[in-house]
């Protein structure tokens, strides 16, 4: 609940309009919707600047669809994320104007609405780490950023990464997805100025451990500046992006 | 070594004012500087936004005052962190003009030359968090940035971070510095909309790990926009909230 | 054995109503009674204040069958937990009278005759947490407890969990049930006086490493008073608070 | 800040004896006391029902005897923990009036007020344990209770436990302090049916790993009703069982 | 190759019946049976005392059935482990003589010849470490020893386990099968003077971690005289328990 | 990008042949080809010595087929790793000539071709490490090199292994595989002169945790000289082994 | 308390010689000796057959005389583990008689007296295993046991081992002790009858991780019938030998 | 013992000029030298091709001189590694020739001796990295190898590494040693047809894990051939290097 509208609330009271029973509900009540099972929180996009996300993972189908038609009743913009096929192939029935990006496993709503600000920049060492690296970009692209995919540019044949220099010294943000060892952050976070996330991916072998190794050596990049987020976290690495990207102007 | 560089000597070349054996040694000399046991990358600085940094930990006391004195020839502006006690006396008796923070254990060279540009907020959880979130700080500072320091509010008592949610809610980057269950960049991350960095510290007992407890809870952490850097790197989250504090303007 | 029942024997022996056989017998025998493949300890039932929990998982169905029905003729209360679909379908057509809760993945029988004292708050942070607070929930009404459910206030939009603070600071015993970064427990122990009780779950993705981030944050966490069971222990949670709501009063 | 008094300051407000910018400064204001480098949480110890602690590790000797002073003035009643021999030696010639537990490491001031309510009884399984089962007794008596310590009755030699079996069946709560491998809460947690809470501890050797080997070992407990504290918590679980030992009476 | 076998090669030698090459030959050949794709050790059998063990984990059915049968044709002792529902039913359908343990997953051969010596007690915590104790049982009963099953003797009713005294202290070794805390070998370490062998089982759930919970606590044992081995290891036990109980007497 | 390439094209700049543009793109271009999701690096097979290497794991039927068809365009020889059973008759039904090794899960093509050179010995310490141990096998034959694979020499049974010293003391480089405790590669390093690739395989049980026990028994290991690949890279250690047979001739 | 004991308490109490409160009495107090802050348990000494260890890391010098001398009271044979360098300077000199091993850090009183029966071999794979080994040699000795010490024989250099097989195979358990790979156990289990305990110690650097390496190593060995004991316990080792070789003969 | 070798002595046998008895002595006999508390293994050191290496770590000053004077009686060359300033300064004293290095903590006897063959690189991240670099370089010059050391070229700043590209391209073997994220050995692997030995070393901060986050990224390094040794391992790393480098040429 913002200041202003505790200000508000109060001079109501000071002018008589509430009594102070009516201005303690007031203030306890308004500040979200309790749909049961659920506390809708739509202050929280408003907050963060982001209408908002569905995580689809473990629900059932029905379900879903119920709460992105909630969702979609009050906004137009709704991002779907860790889609399965089934639930995929159930959305895209039950509802319209959806678009679907089948590696992200994402469904985004209202994205012909979104402008693109700015640029985004999103690498990835293999093309094992796509998935992520692709839903980084819908998240990225529904928060109204410009997006740049740069796929296959490893570390094993670093010749590749110099060759798009000029497009990652473009961008405002770098996202930088990588499994296995996890040491393309380090080398763009050198080359570049900008403000560089880097997320580790689940692809690896034998002492991967899921990404874990990955993950330290994002961790202890020496390059300064490199930020990380939890593996296989695209829609985080996204969203963070978004938010640097559309930094206000220093006044 | 930037395209612009690399084309005059490419024209040079083609006029004739250079062979092209003189033209590969420039290609490949002009990049960085060799003193011995080091290469010093002074575009590292250029290309990073950022002067010089120096890792006091585990370097001879003679040796560190060298490396300080070269750096500082070349540029005004110089950072040295992790200092010891001993170290910051030697350097504090050898070279003039430095500003000592004994809680951070820094050392700063032209601070007094630094504007104070945007604002950022660094919270920490504990009072012995204090060292991590002062580092933070004086990289910041040094880096041109206004810095807002908030101290003591964990979770744990929760109504001293809401107090302060006006100051918290005017910065344009936010850095959490938290140690045991690390639980402050969550409930921050869900009250703002800037960018929060969060800072795993290795204060804690038992089975916190030397700050792993910490460092997973904020990988974890179920507010979007939450990036994390390297237990108790206050260094690196200071330098990138700079870079997001000082995200140019969208076009 | 207790003491009493001890004395009783011995006093028997020395008037002769016994020979030091038939004592030995009777000291070693009554302790538990020896079905084949298991011990069934109905003293431990007596000794804890609860009659029966049968822990399905891993077993076969007629098996779970009977078992069930033995308990069920000697002790009208039963809590079987951890049901798979199939398991919880083949007791309901075989047994009646059962309360069975899909969610919490229960059966309990006996439901109608438990009293509701005092009172018990299970709080969840997220609806994924549900099934292990569920289980909480319908262990502690088994056990003759009043029981209150808050689902889905997490420390991301923390401003839901403040407006049900009425409700959680009536409780005599909080049980808080968390996945992710685990941060709920210390920011609900900054608020009450009683007791609470952290579940840690399973729920979460890359680093979360199936419940471990969020039990090693409740471990640590800077709110005291503070205690931990393990991961998706709903019952053990219920258990616990059950025992403490019914402490009995200081002389 | 309480209900209560959030309504007499809108009442006050209502009856024009504020304007809202001094309602809103009221609200803001008298929740806790800032003293610089720390914000005093004086509302903390009220809602928890425990005075005040001062953790000592780490800090240093004058700004100890400080903080310590400043509490002193404010509440009768402090509990100091985890004091190295030099803290404690200068504690005592600065203050007067504390109880000093040298193998607890604690230093007490009000003890002498304190009441000895119900009963919590603090087993430990070696020797080595005593340092974190005195903590727990000595957090447990500033607290208002009535303790007693059964020590070195780990299950090795498991005629010992069960010789002290009517005192620990005496207890309303049971602490149990164990490290090595833990067992003894399984064992205490089969025999007792008041609420016990595991304390592992630091001590053993080779695959013990300062304490996880217990701390999993009482995580994974068969007996149920066992909560568990971090490794070496004394202080967690004499604060947890004196909130346990205190619950009010059912009405 | 044993000495005396050795000995009289190079006595032959001596004596004119070997070239030396012939004794080349015959030192190097002589130690095992090249079978293709595994090396049969006929002499590992001789050397350890047991026959032949063929592991049926994730090896196809024909060819589990082609390497019995052919061990089958040099001994008419062999014990298969690890066996699925489907090789099971395979080796009963091809091989006829076979005593099936469908518990311990095991098929032994030649069992009817097997002598009863000694005495070897297996106990288990739970029905759920039954699988484990029963492999430990017939690996002990096919190398000729004399086995007593005690099941469901947990540490949270530890008077079952008493009651078990007489039969357990009659034993010459004790096997202890645990799952999830681990403590019942420390229990009866306590206990026996005879040798204990702990087996840590996967049984378990949260933070037990697939054993490796029951794991440190076994190797942590407070009591003296407790060995451990690998999680689920029960043929292993069996192995070790039949060495020491047939440990010939001092002279 | 070679470095005699780089002195051409800057010579025909100086010549006059190329504008300084025209340099600029050959410099940029040259490097790799870019076929949409996927950049195909041939420098790679040319600087490592070895065409082309393909991982079929997570790769989609007829993706495969199009990425093996497109290489097998421009080189004759190709290795195809990780292959599962339906990949592999997929592949054998669309491109012929292939040599299909079912056991180590590869498909090979060109390997008519490859030449005979010096000698690679293959150990494995199991039959269930065969399949690691074919996978290095496959590859170093596609890469021109003689090799001896020895398998099932455990050093349970030692003999076995030094029945074989002859063999393995002929060949310059030895690869040795193991799951379990690992063991072997450190008594293979103190038998041969020869350097000793060690690969540690997911086979084991209880507490070998994915081979990570074999791992660090190899990277332990008290014989010098054995450096080690991640766990069943069997490839890893094939490519590797025929660096080192290949070695150049000291001149 | 023995079963024998039992009755003779029980017959006098029918026989009228006991009341039953002196009865319960003599149930109760006869188990052990309370001496403050220790139970002494006599009977565990009787129990499994080893008069009193002393475990001396981390007491102080004084408390640790005062024990043995207690202990020395009661019973002439005594042995004292884990001596510093003081506290064994200490116990030298207010205690005569006692044969202190300073490799070992063992101090043993009544050695003069132990008989030396069996033979019991201990392996140590290098130099820096010594101390373990000599623990467990001194633990074996005072208990009655003939010892063999055969040292620096790791698997680097295999056939330093097997110059001593004659000794090794003389033996009637065998106990191996190393750190790094942990490999000499599988070798040593490979080539003997008798059982094998292994002991892995600390010895190690980079991954071995203070022993783990060596204890995975141990417990997933491929050599049947080896057990094993914590990190460094060479005490314990000893002890479960002892009680191997002195296993009553078969009946 | 070598086949020759054995060849002889049964020939001998045979012609009669040895006893049966005689023969075993010498097999047995002449592998080894035994000294009491270790075997001094000559015949690895001809086996592996390098005279002797001394770990001085944990060693006491007088052992070690001794241990040293007994090499240098029979091999002039000779290698001491992990030495303290106290062991380097007393070895300096008492015995003369040896070359010192205090970066690398090593001291060489018979340096002047050694050749320079061939060439092997060894690049390091950091200057940190430097002493395990160090101790690499001693390591390959004393074993007869032509080395190049290149420091301080991590992958934050690549530009520099890529400036000696030609040096590196120019050896036959490349050590590559780094810490914290371990990225280089993937990017110099991606670049070199020459095999790669990756050391991790324990530089590095946070959750680096003392170079646990460097050895999981060199084993999952995404170009092929690199090899990995033990943390901080760099007389490992030269030894294999020295191994390769000197391989013998292809028939």
């Amino acid at each position: 609940m913002d200041r202003d509208r505790l200000h508000i609330i109060l001079q109501r009271l000071q002018e008589g309009g509430l009594t102070p029973e009516e201005g303690l509900t007031l203030i306890e009540r308004e500040t979200f919707q309790d749909i049961g099972f659920a506390k809708l929180d739509h202050q929280r996009a408003r907050r963060k600047g982001f209408p908002e996300v569905v995580f689809a993972q473990g629900k059932r189908g029905e379900q879903l669809v119920e709460i992105c038609r909630a969702h979609l009743e009050v906004h137009p913009r709704l991002l779907v994320t860790r889609l399965s096929e089934d639930q995929s192939a159930l959305l895209n029935a039950e509802l319209s104007g959806g678009h679907h990006n089948p590696v992200a496993r994402t469904l985004s709503f209202g994205l012909e609405q979104a402008r693109e600000l700015g640029r985004i920049a999103v690498l990835c060492a293999g093309t094992s780490d796509l998935p992520v690296a692709e839903e980084a970009l819908e998240t990225a692209r529904l928060m109204d950023n410009r997006v740049d995919l740069i796929a296959d540019v490893g570390v094993a044949g670093i010749h590749r990464l110099f060759s798009y220099r000029e497009r990652i010294e473009a961008a405002r943000v770098v996202i930088v997805v990588a499994g296995m060892e996890g040491a393309l952050p380090s080398v763009v976070g050198g080359i570049v100025a900008a403000p560089v996330i880097a997320v580790p991916t689940s692809v690896g072998y034998g002492a991967s451990f899921g990404g874990i190794a990955a993950l330290l050596a994002m961790l202890n990049s020496c390059a300064p500046g490199v930020t990380v987020v939890n593996i296989d976290n695209g829609f985080g690495a996204g969203f963070a992006a978004s938010q640097i990207n559309q930094t206000p102007p220093l006044e």
